[in-house]
C-alpha cells in the first residue's frame, strides 16, 4: 500500500484520465484502475488461490477461492475529492474468510496515516495500538452521514442530525470510518458498496463498536446497504430515532 | 498567531475547561477565551487605537476607533471539532476600516498553513503566493454548507447541493473559507457571524471570489447572515437556483 501511494503522488504531477460510470458524479481515474490492478496482481502472486473483489474491474476471480480467502480493494476511496482536492481520500483492502473479516486497511493517503488490523492482533494507526473509542450516545458526539441520506431524510436521518453534536459529511467512507475508530465521531452512516465498508467493518468491531444496516440488521457482506458504524451507546439511540418513523 | 497555536497545541495535555453559550451545541472553553485575550493584549499593545471585536469577550472597545481600524477575532473557529476531533478547526484575525477589510488571517492550526493576506499584497498560504482558483461554476465543483441550512432546505440549498459534484460539511466556517481559497469547492454557504467570516471574506475577494448574502446581496458587516463565498460563475448558478423558490 505505501507502493500505491507513492503512485498516487507522482499521478499529481500528470494529467488524469477521468471518466464517469453510474452518472456525472460516480468517477473513476486512470489511477483507480492502475493502483487496483497493481493490488491484484500483488495478490495473485503471493495468493495465488485467492478470489478478489474490487471496484474498479470486472471481478473475474470473485469465487470460488481455494483458500477460502476473499480480498476486497477500493483503490482509491473519495475519487470524487481525490480529482477535486487532491486530499480527502483513502485507499482500501480487506481480507474475509466467508463472512469473517480477518485483516482490514484503511489508508489516508496525504496524511499517510495507515489504519490497520483485525480481531486476533487489535488496530493500529501506523505502529501505534489504538484504544478504544469511550461508548458516547448521539447526543455526546458527531455524527458523519453520506450527504443523498441526509438530504432525502431516508430513515429519519435529519432527526438523527439534529440529535447529534453536529453532521459533518467528507465525501470519503473511509475517513468517515476512521473519524468514528479515533473516536472524532459517535458513527457515520451511508449507502455504502462492500469495498466502502470491508475494510472498516474489520476495524470497527475489533474496536467494539457496531456496523449494522442502518435499522439494526446484520450487514450482509457482498452487497450494498444503508451501512451505519457506531458505538454501542450511539449505535441504541440512532436505531430507536431510525424506528420511530415506522 | 504562532505563539497562539502553541497555547493551543499544549492545551491538548490539559483538562479542557468547556462551557456552553446559546445551546448545547454553542461551546467554549477555556482556551477560546485565553487565545482571544492574548490577541486582544497584542492588538491594544501594538494598536491602542483600534477597536476590536471577538467572539468570546464582551465587546467594550468596539468603537469609535480613532485610528480607524477594527479588528475581528475568532480565537477559535470551530469549537466542537477542536473539543471532539482535536482538529478541523481554525484560528481568525481580520482588520477592516470601515467596511473594507484590509487584512485577513485564517490558520489551520492542525496543519500549521496560515492563509493571510490582502486586496495590495495578494493571498499567500504560509510563504507561497496563491493562485485564483479557477472560475468553475456548480456543476464543477463541491459545495460546502452548514448542516442546518441544508437538513431545513433554506433558500432551496438542497437543490443547490444536488446539482454539485457533492456536498461538504467540515464544521468550521474558516476550513470552509480555505476550501474555496484553494479551488478544493467552488462554493461555501452557512449562517455566519462576522468573526465567522470576516477574514475569509478579505481573502476570497483578493483572490476574484464572490462574497454576498445568500440572495446576492452585499454583506452588512457586523451582522450575522447567510454567506455565500462562490467563484463568480458558482455565485451566478447558485442564486439563480436560490431564487427560482421565491
Amino acid at each position: 500500500m505505501r507502493e500505491a501511494r507513492t503512485k498516487i503522488l507522482v499521478s499529481f504531477n500528470e494529467q488524469l484520465d477521468i471518466t464517469t460510470k453510474t452518472g456525472p458524479n460516480d468517477l473513476v481515474t486512470n489511477i483507480d484502475r492502475e493502483v487496483e490492478a497493481f493490488y491484484r496482481d500483488k495478490i495473485k502472486k503471493y495468493y495465488p488461490a485467492s478470489g478478489i473483489v474490487g471496484e474498479e474491474s470486472v471481478n473475474e476471480n470473485t469465487k470460488p477461492a481455494v483458500d477460502g480467502l476473499l480480498w476486497i480493494i477500493d483503490p482509491i476511496d473519495g475519487t470524487m475529492n481525490f480529482v477535486k482536492q487532491r486530499d480527502h481520500f483513502a485507499s482500501m483492502i480487506a481480507v474475509y474468510q466467508k463472512d469473517k473479516g480477518l485483516r482490514g486497511y484503511i489508508y489516508d493517503i496525504m496524511q499517510d496515516k495507515l489504519y490497520w488490523g483485525g480481531a486476533d492482533i487489535g488496530v493500529y494507526c501506523n505502529n501505534e495500538k489504538m484504544a478504544p473509542p469511550r461508548n458516547k450516545g448521539l447526543e455526546g458526539g458527531l455524527f458523519g452521514v453520506g450527504a443523498p441520506l441526509l438530504i432525502k431524510n431516508y430513515h429519519n436521518l435529519q432527526n438523527v442530525a439534529m440529535r447529534s453534536c453536529g453532521t459533518r459529511i467528507y465525501g470519503c467512507s473511509g475517513l468517515q470510518f476512521i473519524h468514528v475508530l479515533n473516536g472524532q465521531c459517535v458513527a457515520y452512516s451511508s449507502y455504502l458498496r462492500p469495498w466502502d465498508y470491508a475494510a472498516g467493518k474489520v476495524l470497527a468491531e475489533t474496536l467494539g463498536l457496531v456496523v449494522k444496516t442502518i435499522d439494526g440488521k446484520p450487514i450482509d457482506m457482498l452487497s450494498s446497504s444503508d451501512v451505519l458504524v457506531a458505538t454501542k451507546n450511539a449505535q441504541k439511540d440512532i436505531t430507536r430515532i431510525v424506528q420511530s418513523i415506522y
